[in-house]
C-alpha cells in the first residue's frame, strides 16, 4: 500500500477536482476536507470519496461547479439549498453564514438542503466551536433510500444512520471536544468490513432478515438490518433527527435522496465571558483526563482528542493508501493527464 | 399497596404542599407533575417525591414560595433563576417564555440555573413540542455532588447523568414524540431496584470500584460506578451536556450542587407550514409504526407512546402506591392535620 505525504495527496485530489470542471475554491474546500478525514483517521471519509465523487459529477448527480445559496432568510433561521453541487463546500459555507448570525443575535440556524455527500459532519461541527459556539448538526430524512437501521422493538429497517455532530471549545485554543456519531449501533463500514474479514460482531449491532438477533454482519447482505445505538435511546434520536430533517426542513411530499443538515450555533458570549467558560471548561476537562484507565484502555480520552493525535502522527508518516484506492486514482489521473509522482 | 385515584392523589399533594407553606400555584404545578409522572409509568419521579420535598423545605434546601425570575434577557437568549424555589415550577414557567420567544423569532434558548429538582424533564420537551416547536433540554453542571459515570475508558466517576429530553409534535393533536434519557447506560433508580432485588445486570452497565466490568449492580455501594450509554458516544454526549451546564451556563467557579439546565426551542414554522410538517411526521411515524415487532416484542411504538398508553390505562384503575411511599403521605399528612381518607 503506498505511503503518500498529505500536501502531496491534498494537490492530487484538488488538481483531480478542477480538471473535472470544480472551480479552484471549491476543488480546495473539497479536497482539504477529505484529507483532513484520513488525517484524523476517518479514513471512511477520506480520499477513497474522490473516485467516488469524480464518477458522480460525470454522471451528472454532483455538479461541480455549482454554490449553495440561500433560499430564505429570516434573520435567525435560513433555508441554504446546496443546488446539487459538493455537500462539503455547501456544509462549510453554511457553517460560516452561521457563525456570523449566531455571533449577532446569540443563536441561529441552518437548514441545509440540496447538497451530496457531506463528508465527516465533526469538521463543521469543530468549525462552529473555533468560532466559541455551541454547534449542533444532526441530519436524515432520506429514509427511502437509504432504509438501513431498524426501530427499537422492529423487525424491518425504517431509519437511516442519522448522524449528529455536537461540538465545544476546551480550555485551550485547538482544545476542541467534539463528539460525532451515527445514532446505529454502529457505521455500517465497520459491519462491512467485518463480514469482509469473516469475522463476528457483538449482539446488538444487526438482526437477521426474520428480526432475530445475529453476531454474522454478512445478516446484512441477506436483508438483515442495523440496530439503534442504546435501543430505545438511539432509536429515539434517530428518529427526531428523521423528522426534523425529513418533516420539518425538507421542502416536498417525498423522502429526498440525500440528507437535509439542521445546524445550530449558540454563542458562547450570550451567557458567560468566553475566558471564564474557557477556565471552567479547562479545569473540568482535566479532571476528567485525569480518570486513571479502565481495564483494557491506555488513557481516557476526550472526544476529538484521539483523532488530533491520529493528525499528528500522520502528518509526520504520511497516509497509507489501500491499493483499491490509490489505483482509482492513479486511472483517473491518466484519464484527465496529471502526472501522479509522489 | 394502596391503590389511590390520580385525582384524588392531586388533591393530597396539593394540600401536603400548601399547607407547608407553598403558594397555591407553585403547589398545584408540582403536584401534577408528580402525578403525572406516576400516569406515565414514571414512578421514580412521581409522588414518591414528595415526602423529600416536604423534608428539604423543612431543612431550608427549597424555598417553597420562591419564584423563577429573568436574571438577563437578550431578547433569543435568556438566563433564568429558579431562585432556590421548586425546579418543576421554575422549569414550567421557562418553557412559557422559552415558547413565547421562539414563537417571535423562530428559536430561542433559556439557561436555567439555582433550581431544584426539575421532575421528569420530558414533561418540559412535550410542552413546547404542544406549541410546534422542536424543544431540545439538557442538564448537569453538578459534576462534584453527583459524581456517578465513569468517562468511557475510565475507571472513576467524573460525570453525572447528564440528561436529555428533545420532542416534536407528530402527526396529529396529542401524538408528540418525545425522548427523554439518561447518558448513563442506565438510570441509576434501575440498579439500585435490581440490587435490592439481588438480580444481576447485564455488562455494560457498571464497573467494579477497580474499573473492571462487573454483572453486580451491588458495586455501586462498594466503589463502583456507571458506565455511559453507548460508550464513547454517551460519554460523548455527557460531557458536552456537563461543559455546557457547567462551564457554560454557570455563574460561579466551583460546580453547582443541583443542575443547570439548557433550554432550546426552535419553530417548525421557521422552516415549514405546520400543516405540512404534520402531514410529512404523520406519514412518517405510519411507516414506522407499520414495521412488524421483532422477537420478544408485540409492536413497534414511537417514543411517548408507551408513556401515553400507560397514562390512559392508570387514569381508570387508579396508581399503585408502595407500602413505603403511603406511610411517608400518611404521616406528611398528620403532621399538618390534612385528611387522609381515599
Amino acid at each position: 500500500m503506498p505511503i503518500v505525504a498529505h500536501d502531496r495527496l491534498l494537490d492530487i485530489g484538488q488538481k483531480l477536482l478542477e480538471a473535472i470542471g470544480t472551480p479552484e475554491d471549491i476543488a480546495r474546500s473539497v479536497a482539504e476536507s477529505l484529507i483532513d478525514s484520513n488525517l484524523k483517521g476517518v479514513d471512511s471519509h477520506g480520499i477513497l470519496r474522490l473516485p467516488h465523487y469524480l464518477k458522480h459529477i460525470r454522471g451528472g448527480e454532483i455538479q461541480a461547479a455549482a454554490r449553495p445559496e440561500v433560499r430564505a432568510d429570516r434573520g435567525h433561521t435560513l433555508t441554504i439549498s446546496g443546488n446539487g453541487g459538493f455537500g462539503i463546500f455547501a456544509m462549510e459555507k453554511a457553517a460560516r453564514i452561521l457563525t456570523d448570525r449566531a455571533k449577532e443575535s446569540g443563536l441561529a440556524a441552518v437548514s441545509l438542503i440540496e447538497c451530496g455527500h457531506t463528508g465527516r459532519v465533526g469538521q463543521f461541527a469543530e468549525q462552529l466551536a473555533s468560532e466559541n459556539l455551541f454547534a449542533l448538526i444532526l441530519g436524515g430524512g432520506a429514509h427511502h433510500k437509504w432504509n438501513l437501521v431498524a426501530p427499537h422493538g422492529g423487525a424491518k429497517p425504517a431509519l437511516s444512520t442519522n448522524p449528529y455532530a455536537m461540538a465545544l471549545p476546551g480550555g485551550e485554543e485547538g482544545d476542541t471536544v467534539v463528539v460525532d456519531f451515527a445514532t446505529s449501533a454502529v457505521a455500517r463500514g465497520k459491519l462491512l468490513d467485518r463480514a469482509a474479514r469473516g469475522e463476528q460482531v457483538p449482539f446488538g449491532w444487526v438482526l437477521d432478515a426474520d428480526g432475530r438477533p445475529s453476531d454474522d454482519p454478512t445478516v446484512l447482505q441477506r436483508g438483515g438490518m442495523q440496530l439503534p445505538m442504546a435501543g430505545h435511546k438511539g432509536f429515539g434520536m434517530g428518529l427526531i433527527a428523521e423528522l426534523i430533517s425529513f418533516a420539518m426542513l425538507h421542502p416536498g411530499a417525498d423522502a429526498p435522496d440525500d440528507f437535509n443538515w439542521l445546524m445550530l450555533a449558540l454563542n458562547i458570549e450570550a451567557f458567560s465571558d468566553v475566558n471564564d467558560y474557557r477556565d471552567r471548561a479547562g479545569r473540568y476537562l482535566e479532571r476528567v483526563r485525569a480518570v486513571p484507565p479502565a481495564e483494557g484502555f491506555d488513557k481516557v480520552m476526550v472526544p476529538g482528542e484521539p483523532e488530533r493525535e491520529r493528525e499528528q502522527e500522520r502528518r509526520r508518516s504520511g497516509l497509507t493508501i489501500p491499493d483499491s484506492v490509490w489505483n482509482s486514482l492513479v486511472s483517473e489521473a491518466e484519464r484527465y493527464g496529471i502526472p501522479l509522482e509522489i
